[in-house]
């Protein structure tokens, strides 16, 4: 399995229309998508100071399910048009689990 | 359920044997934590270029096993003795799932 991890911090003038964009947007992802296991975001549930402000887990059967996430034009869409322009740092790594 | 996110990038020092030693180290974790659901950790895959190093993602029960975790002395010591020193840039999140 393919595990996909991205991790956001929103630029400080962020609304909570554009923060709540990005969920309602990428809930519309799964049904598009072949070879997902599981999809889970949210917002840092604010326990630590100094967090990000928003986390993506998504589980694919192989790299290729992966690719076809990264690569998938309605994913691409949400990614730089409504992450984006909001995001003021980012990481993301994939693992083998 | 509390998903506890963390990724990392190394220092361009960091010897295979510091990588190794991270993840035998938090391999030692898991027994020791109550309300632990899953412990994942891992290297990046490569499949990207600007990827973080590693990243860990840990379910708890609820908020106060996560806390557990946080603040567990052997997570604290793996932290602060064998990440810490090589870490060169660290995002973290918490979300209820």
């Amino acid at each position: 399995m393919i595990r996909h991890v991205a991790m956001f911090t929103w630029k400080p003038e962020t609304t909570a229309e554009q923060k709540g964009l990005v969920s309602a947007e990428l809930a519309k992802l799964p049904p598009l998508l072949n070879g997902l296991r599981s999809y889970s975001f949210g917002a840092d549930a604010g326990l630590n100071e100094g967090n990000a402000d928003f986390v993506v887990v998504a589980d694919f059967d192989d790299v290729d399910a992966y690719l076809g996430y990264r690569d998938h034009p309605e994913h691409v869409k949400v990614a730089t048009q409504v992450i984006g322009p909001i995001a003021a740092r980012r990481m993301a790594a994939q693992v083998e689990i």
